[in-house]
């Protein structure tokens, strides 16, 4: 680690003094960027994904264009459905399609949960091609999805407003769905160690559906294995949760064993200090849709945001993914404007 | 109102001492029902809204078949653009289209405010006929959509995920949005309060997308009209406020001249009432998702929720609308359990 020419993202993570906070944007690299459109013109979906040099390529494309202090890998997080057997179809601009979904006893029976390895060895290549080529410029991130997420699109198939299939299964049967968080937290605890060996400076759960559930509800089918999935990363690599639209959970994942906890713009800066207790570092929340406002515009709102959050004990980012609608000199306003502040 | 048979709503709304909560279920005339499916087999979306024998009938259907303590006028939010000259287009099953969105000063200048009472007159019909064919068997509610959710619609065109366009429209073009809100406010108050001279009992305020505002856009874009509605009604009908998924505002609406407040299931019932000292009746907030339990585990559940807000000052309902997938005798029992806990 002291191998990092830029270490701020790891020390916001660890609580130390920065001079400044560090910035990335989740979907960094993504669809407002014209080199990866370039590149998605070339290649389908899984073949980005599944070539390690162009997943590097990728990853780093944000690094270069807009300087974050961080590099988030280019994944998926339905690669852990894929690697327990599950086929995932991706069209390009419409979202996951998985056309034989969990129902069952023998559904989850017949999950692999030992394959991960060497199933998702492509992820860990780029993970490493990624690191080599960041030559400490800036860490790297690894990522997967939560428990309850995964299971969204693993019984619903498909991208939902109310996750209502997903939710029947929980509410109606329990166990199974209990089985099932567990075996999918038990791939991802391994999957995310083996990314942390494999280069990755620190990782991210993201629980993208984590606000669709009551607080009761999140108390029973997601927290429990975000809070496990932290406990068991502890001694890897410090471990982001983003259980976007979970506001009611802050307080309680503020003392697990996570060392960022990530929000979204639902949620003042103010509130989110008193929920947690300044107990951990947060990383959030300028709405996406505020990029659309004119670069000096954005820098006004950038530089609130971080007098809101404080300077120490937090990453500057996104509240949810930049949307591919969104200027490069929108984003570059974004990072410039954190950079500028200090 | 002293005719009612059934008042428990309006004295649950005027906090006075119930025997047990008034219940209802927000899209209660809606597709779950089998015969509400057999009218809409015959009539478009429309011609059921705008033919008041037909929207009358579709308001009963519900409190006839499940028994609610409340009935809700059949009717659309969109119906206030429409009177305000926008095209809207609804396909069954797709949601709305405006072929013609909202972006300059010219397009705000061009719009009706004066002529609501001649083009929604079928809307006063419509009340004024399900008031008589009710015959005091229980209040009668009117609606209409919250600035903030009629803007998005304007601006957008149709239905959205992130609402990017209508926040564009009002982070870049604050001045227009707020002319444009304004309208849409001053129109809604006139529309609802003639919605309570043809015979609604209660009007309630559908912000649907409130959600997807920060705690500051809301109190920019959202909240000053919502007050302004609540304040302009207030010798007319109680009001019930439903910002969804600002829960972050309920403080601030818990003082406002609203009688009621909406709350969805992603906050409790003890944080919603320690948010709003208990200062106002609330009401919601089941997880319409939780109807696809048994009716045996729906009526545990519920029974729990009532528990949990305190019988007093309390509206039973869902967060959100019934979906059509929901079995009748399910929706029933959600009903029949607030009515046999006491």
């Amino acid at each position: 680690m002291s191998e990092l020419k830029n270490d701020l993202l790891l020390r916001a993570l660890r609580r130390e003094k920065v001079e400044r906070p560090p910035v990335w944007m989740m979907r960094q690299a993504g669809r407002y960027l014209p080199e990866y459109i370039a590149l998605r013109e070339k290649y389908d979906f899984f073949t980005r994904v599944q070539t390690p040099e162009l997943a590097a390529e990728i990853t780093l494309q944000p690094v270069r264009r807009i300087g974050v202090d961080a590099a988030i890998i280019f994944s998926d997080i339905l690669v852990i459905p894929q690697a327990m057997g599950i086929e995932v179809l991706m069209e390009e601009g419409k979202g996951p399609l998985l056309p034989k979904v969990i129902k069952t006893q023998n559904d989850i029976n017949s999950l692999f949960t030992d394959a991960v390895e060497e199933k998702l060895d492509y992820v860990m290549k780029a993970l490493a091609l990624t690191k080599l080529e960041l030559n400490g410029e800036v860490p790297l991130i690894g990522f997967a999805g939560a428990p309850w997420t995964i299971l969204c699109y693993m019984v619903e198939g498909k991208g939902s407003k109310t996750w209502e299939r997903a939710k029947e299964f929980c509410f109606t049967q329990p166990e199974l769905a209990h089985q099932l968080l567990q075996k999918i937290t038990d791939t991802t605890i391994y999957y995310l160690k083996a990314q942390t060996k494999a280069g990755a400076d620190v990782v991210q759960v993201f629980d993208s559906w984590a606000g669709s559930l009551s607080p009761e509800d999140f108390k029973r089918f997601a927290q429990p294995y975000l809070i496990q999935i932290a406990d068991a990363l502890k001694d890897d690599a410090p471990v982001i949760l983003f259980p976007k639209g979970s506001w009611y959970a802050l307080k309680d994942l503020s003392e697990s064993s996570a060392s960022g906890l990530g929000i979204d713009w639902c949620i003042s800066p103010g509130m989110a200090r008193e929920m947690t207790g300044n107990k951990i570092t947060l990383q959030g929340n300028f709405d996406p849709a505020k990029l659309l406002l004119a670069p000096a515009e954005i820098k006004k709102e950038v530089k609130k945001m971080i007098q809101e959050f404080g300077v120490q004990n937090y990453i500057a980012n996104l509240g949810h993914g930049i949307t591919p609608n969104i200027p490069v000199d929108h984003a570059l306003a974004f990072v410039d404007a954190v950079k500028e502040s200090f």
